[in-house]
């Protein structure tokens, strides 16, 4: 059930990127960047199930992976193309129950599904940001999500949640706002993005640099279907195969042809294999629903991610964490591999904090925590009830 | 010790891609190709090391990896840039002695140093082939290898060894040509390329076709510095990825900026880390030497690799070869993992084959075959030995 909670914000629906329902909060003041810039007029979309208790005790903060955004429980219905990518894990009598817990998703700053991100109009003309669009950190998209929490007047978040992406938020909301967070759980995630996570970044951003209809970043006046298309699609194509595994790719498409009458059976340059046609797919999905400076944007925070930065070193970063923590890691993930989330479980244990780690046993890959609903649920919501309410 | 043998090859100097001294061979009949089509006067460069003995029985051939040429062994000097591949690994007293074998080592047909591939001239016009050149395969490359043993008077190598797509060749040899080789040693390879290793050729594949400058292969005519080298450049990086490891880039890069200078100290969308600035590294070196058409369609071959093409199926391919084979893995591989290895050994085994399996215990990934090249060595050099000529 949802709630058509607070006064500040609005019912939208639709945004340049496909049609989806969202409230938005526009910010009063303007949001300071780590790069030392500031965005003014700063707008964040987000979506809430359930209920605020009295004491505003009971409000669970979910954040999104790099394509993600605000819809993280509900079917594809009232205004939303697709299912929320949670769905089933969230909702009345799920793993996290929207019939105790008031639960909230708000879109990244960055992003192109009502928050403001590279395709939001510039205040100063009104134009798209497209190239002016400044680099953000996953800092920043916390800090952003601080002004919503402030707005909803939830001081302490009983938790915060993600995966991947969502994971890195999930830690820097410990470390920088120590107080505001009852529980933790990062899943699937890193305390700073490795020099070969850094890889698969810098590949998909010199993909999208090549496509001469990126333009520098300003295509926005592009006519539909002429934009930096290809280039996004050869972007996702990377961080799809770093998303599954070897294994699961072997069993679902082998060596399979996609067109059996193509050129000499398959011995043309361009005929393509099954798994080709899958990756395609995938591309052409994002394409219709995504942003490409926002997909850069977003992939440059993570591979800044580091929660070291400015601290010092891992160990006074992780020293700060108050909350107890769930380090949730994929057993077949190759993108952010078990060691790192575990290493969460370490460092967090070793400077004088409280993690435990649970292993989500799937043959998946990093997409797991997006399919295998029920190994996630469960731990989290066995987490979740060690600290009630 | 190089031996200028056979009076029907000439030393040539130089290609369009780079100054290399080779041996070449013209063939005098077409060379009829697995898409159905032929290729004329084919030329096949290569280079020998070692003598070859009376009754022809200690002649071993070489076969490189996707960017590799002819020039296996032999120091930087005499027009060669680049000491050879298996410098050291190969030579006198080496673990492949040149006291002892005749060793050879061509360039891979559809390559770009001294071989004929679509930089060379087509035999109607005299203009590059460019977007003519066909597709190739694997056992199209072992063909043309087939001509230069026919050549050099050898019917039976006393082995076939290579690394990579060096090793499906020597799968290949094996199978399509059981009575003509004593011994193979493919190391670091598979029986048939799988879903993820057809997706990173394919992710290759787009990016250089994103290159406006490809113009679909003919490009020949462009500027000095004027080619497809962006998308050549991004193909390579994913690659590089893929032939390294995730320990030994932490290790020697983890989150270092290139560039401490750079704007917002890093936060700039185009700040480089240092392992961005590594993979710029080797993407300039190969588009300073290679060809991006020979990428191309010596990519698509591997991925179009499979013995049991044609053939029924894995365990009829197998049960092909004759010879007794040493099957080499690399534990950190993350491109051809371990699991492919033991199952050529398994597969010969099962079918009546004899094959046994060794590890390369190393951090360095795929490219361990040509770097740990102790641990190379020793194994082939004691599988050499049991089979004394």
């Amino acid at each position: 059930m949802r709630q058509d909670y607070p006064a500040t914000g609005a019912w939208r629906v639709g945004s340049p990127f496909g049609s989806r329902k969202f409230l938005d909060f526009q910010t009063d003041r303007p949001v300071a960047l780590d790069s030392g810039k500031t965005l003014q007029q700063v707008t964040i979309a987000y979506e809430s199930w359930g209920k605020l208790n009295a004491d505003k005790s009971n409000a669970i903060l979910l954040c999104h992976a790099w394509t993600g955004d605000s819809h993280a429980a509900g079917s594809a219905q009232e205004s939303q193309p697709a299912p929320g990518w949670w769905d089933g894990l969230v909702g009345s009598g799920c793993a996290i129950d929207t019939d105790k817990y008031f639960v909230v998703c708000t879109n990244s700053l960055g992003g192109c599904q009502g928050s403001t991100g590279p395709a939001s109009p510039h205040p100063i003309d009104g134009k798209p940001y497209g190239s002016r669009f400044p680099v953000i950190t996953v800092r920043d998209m916390v800090r952003a999500q601080v002004r919503v929490s402030d707005m909803l007047g939830i001081e302490v978040w009983h938790s915060v949640i993600g995966g991947s992406m969502g994971g890195m938020q999930v830690l820097e909301w410990g470390i920088t706002f120590p107080h505001r967070v009852r529980t933790l759980v990062p899943i699937a995630t890193c305390l700073q993005a490795t020099a070969q996570q850094i890889a698969w970044g810098a590949i998909g951003r010199r993909s999208i640099r090549l496509d001469p209809k990126w333009n520098g970043g300003d295509y926005y006046d592009a006519e539909v279907g002429q934009g930096p298309w290809q280039g996004l699609a050869i972007a996702r194509m990377v961080a799809q195969v770093t998303f599954r595994s070897d294994n699961v790719f072997t069993d679902r498409f082998g060596r399979e042809l996609a067109d059996m009458d193509a050129d000499y059976n398959g011995l043309g340059l361009w005929d393509k294999f099954e798994v080709e046609n899958y990756l395609d797919h995938h591309g052409d999905k994002l394409i219709r629903r995504f942003d490409t400076n926002s997909y850069l944007i977003i992939g440059k925070a993570m591979d800044l991610h580091d929660v070291a930065r400015g601290r010092g070193n891992l160990e006074t970063a992780a020293s700060r964490i108050a909350a107890p923590v769930l380090s949730v890691g994929i057993s077949s993930d190759i993108l952010y591999p078990t060691y790192q989330q575990k290493q969460i479980r370490d460092l967090i244990n070793q400077t004088g904090g409280s993690c435990e780690y649970f292993e989500i046993d799937s043959p998946h890959g990093h997409d797991a925590f997006l399919i295998n609903l029920d190994q996630v649920g469960r731990p989290v919501a066995e987490f979740l009830a060690r600290y009630s309410l």
